[in-house]
Formats: C-alpha cells, structure tokens, sequence
C-alpha cells in the first residue's frame, strides 16, 4: 500500500521510475508479486527484484516462521521489525542510484502509523542522506542524493485517498505480515488492522482480499 | 590484508569476534576462501558469507568479467570502485550486529592507499556511524553503535607490520582482484601494486602467490 502509493506519486511527478524489491527472506512473497504487476501498470522503467539471504542473521516475525504474527497491538518496537532493513534496502537503491545516475531515491516509510521502527523516522531518512552524499561519486563530484519519503508525515487515511488519487487499485496490493500465497490477508496481524482502520476512516471501501471472504 | 589485519586487531583488542563476507557478484571466490580460513584462525565466534546478487544493478571491473582491471594506476575514482559498495556490506554488518547485541562493527577501510573510493574516507565513515544510531533499536534505546577503523590512516606497510606482529601470515591473504580458483595472484594489478610495495617498503619478505611464480 505504501510502496505503490509513493511509486504513484514519483511517477504523477514526472519522474522515470526504476522499481526495486528484495526477496530477503519474507515467509511469503506475494508482496514480490504484487510488486511486479504494480510496477507494471505505473510504467516503471525497469524492476528489479534483489535476492538476499538474511536469515542467517536476522530475526524477525516477518522472516522467521517460529515467531508468531501478534494479533494485537503491543508497545515499543513491533517483532516484526527487521533489523536495519530500511538501511539494507536505501543502501542497495543507493547502489543501482549510482549506476544508472539517479539522484532521486523514494521511500514509503511512514512515521505515524509506524512509529515503533526506528528507521522510518524523519531523523534516521536526513542522516541517511547525508550518509549517501559522503558514501558515492555523486558525492565526491558535488552531487546530489535525495532520500524522497512523501508519506512519512501522512495518516494511512491520507494515503489510502493520495494513492485513489492516482489511480491505484489497492485490491493489488498485499500489507498482511502472512499473506497467503494468492495474497489473501489475513485480517488480523497489525498491519491488516492498520489498512482496515486507515480504509475506515478514509470513508472508503475496503476491498482487499481477506482469507475468510 | 586489510580484513585480515583488521580482525587480527579485533582479536587483540580482546573483542569476541563474529566475521562476515559477502559473495556479491566477484569474478572469482578466492578471498572467500582465504576469509573462512583466517577467521578459523582467528577463532572468530561465528563466520557469516551472506550471498547477495547484486550482479543486474551493479557494474564494476571487480564483478564485470567484461571491464579490464587496469595494469596502470588511474586518475580519480577506479573502474574497480563498486558503487555503495562499504554502505551495502556495513548495513548488513548493522543488522547483525543489532540481533547479537554488538556495539562494535570493524571495516578494513584504509584512506591513504584508497583514496579514490568515496566510502574510504573518515567522514563517510563518521556519517554511517551516526546514520546507524538513528537506525536502530539500540539507537532508540539510548545505545551507541561503533564504527571502527584500525586501518584508516595506515599506509599499507603499517599495516603490514601490525599484521605480522599478530601473528598473520600473509600468504593466506588474498588482494589480487583476478586472483585465480587457487588464489594465485596476477601482480599486475592495482591491488597487487600496492601490496608488493607495501612489503617492499615494510622491509619485508613478499610471500605473496604469484600466478607466474
């Protein structure tokens, strides 16, 4: 939901759009398969779909089937945060930046609905540009990288009437921590609540696919 | 050489130490092999490669078997420069480092041999270390993540000094970028330059395997 919304907006704001995904480990990847049927239909130029191996490493209730999907909110950092993923993710967009000279880097993180993860905070994504600006060529011969987060002051209402705006079809977009393979939702972990209440209070139908109808 | 030594330093310093590669796309695995085995050595606590296949994006002599590795030194930023290369290695180090606790993350970035990579230098390194504390749990808890660069300022035959006296033995090490299946180095190479002048001005005995002797 939040990565097709910001594709969305790149793309209304006239930018050519390569769109990057990561296969790293997720217990399911309809979200992979969602990402390449909205890449699609937004024209992205290119996407590419990044195989990393991180369960070696991480621990996370998104990559480690062990741990359970809560089923209620809880406080402080959510078990589904994936260490550092954020950065993993800027920094191989940082990468492909380099390669095909793009200064523009767009993100969907949220700091509202997400405020439990330290990297979708407005402080982390500014020390991050800074970090890309010192860390590549561009940097070296003047340029310029921008970290773009359009929606991160934005309430999930807000995005759900941006992304209509645009002519996203939300149906093709899977949020659920434990989508099933055809992308069904489940209708209970946090991030279905959030997409259920966000729909809700955007006075719009929710028409996601739920397992139970 | 440089990982070597710098995990060598580590050791010393009386850190336990969990070692990490990467298989990123380099035309040969030699240094992979030379890594396992120096971490053996070293008794690092576990040794990681994590396999990312940055190959569709990326595009460097060191991971395009279509770019000559240049026999002369260059002017400026190296066709071996690997874009945000240290930024994607030391992001994954991050998310690591968070899921054992480690406050401590060791990089072999040397800025007086390297000084044409942009993510060798001290104020690179100073912007991932504060990006990194934005990023993360420890962050938000009020810890505090290192970055640490014994090498930083070392010139290559300090380097090798400060290794030799730690007990390494630098025919395990690999630098050449187009060594062969068995590590056999090519000694033409920019890498192979600086470490024979490394041992050269060190004083030192180049133990070095050459392909040609």
């Amino acid at each position: 939901m939040d990565s097709a919304t910001t594709l969305a907006i790149a793309k209304q704001e006239g930018y050519e759009c390569y769109a990057l995904s990561f296969r790293y480990g997720q217990c399911h990847d309809a979200e992979l398969q969602a990402a390449k049927r909205l890449a699609s239909h937004f024209n992205a130029k290119l996407q590419r779909v990044i195989d990393i191996d991180l369960s070696g490493i991480m621990d996370s209730a998104l990559t480690n089937s062990d741990i359970a999907i809560p089923e209620r909110p809880g406080t402080g950092i959510p078990v589904t945060y994936v260490p550092a993923r954020n950065t993993v993710f800027l920094s191989i967009a940082l990468a492909w930046a380099e390669v095909i000279e793009a200064q523009d880097i767009f993100i969907g993180v949220n700091a509202v609905d997400y405020s439990g993860y330290p990297d979708c905070r407005p402080e982390y994504i500014s020390a991050f540009q800074k970090m890309a600006n010192l860390a590549t060529k561009a940097g070296v011969e003047g340029g310029d990288v921008r970290i773009n987060t359009p929606l991160i002051d934005l309430s999930k209402a807000e995005i759900i009437k941006i992304g209509m705006d645009l002519g996203l079809d939300f149906a093709w977009t899977v949020s659920c921590y434990q989508a099933d393979q055809q992308g069904l939702a489940c209708g209970k972990c946090d991030a279905c609540r959030l997409r259920r209440s966000g729909f809700e209070s955007a006075g719009v139908l929710d028409n996601t696919r739920y397992i139970n109808g």
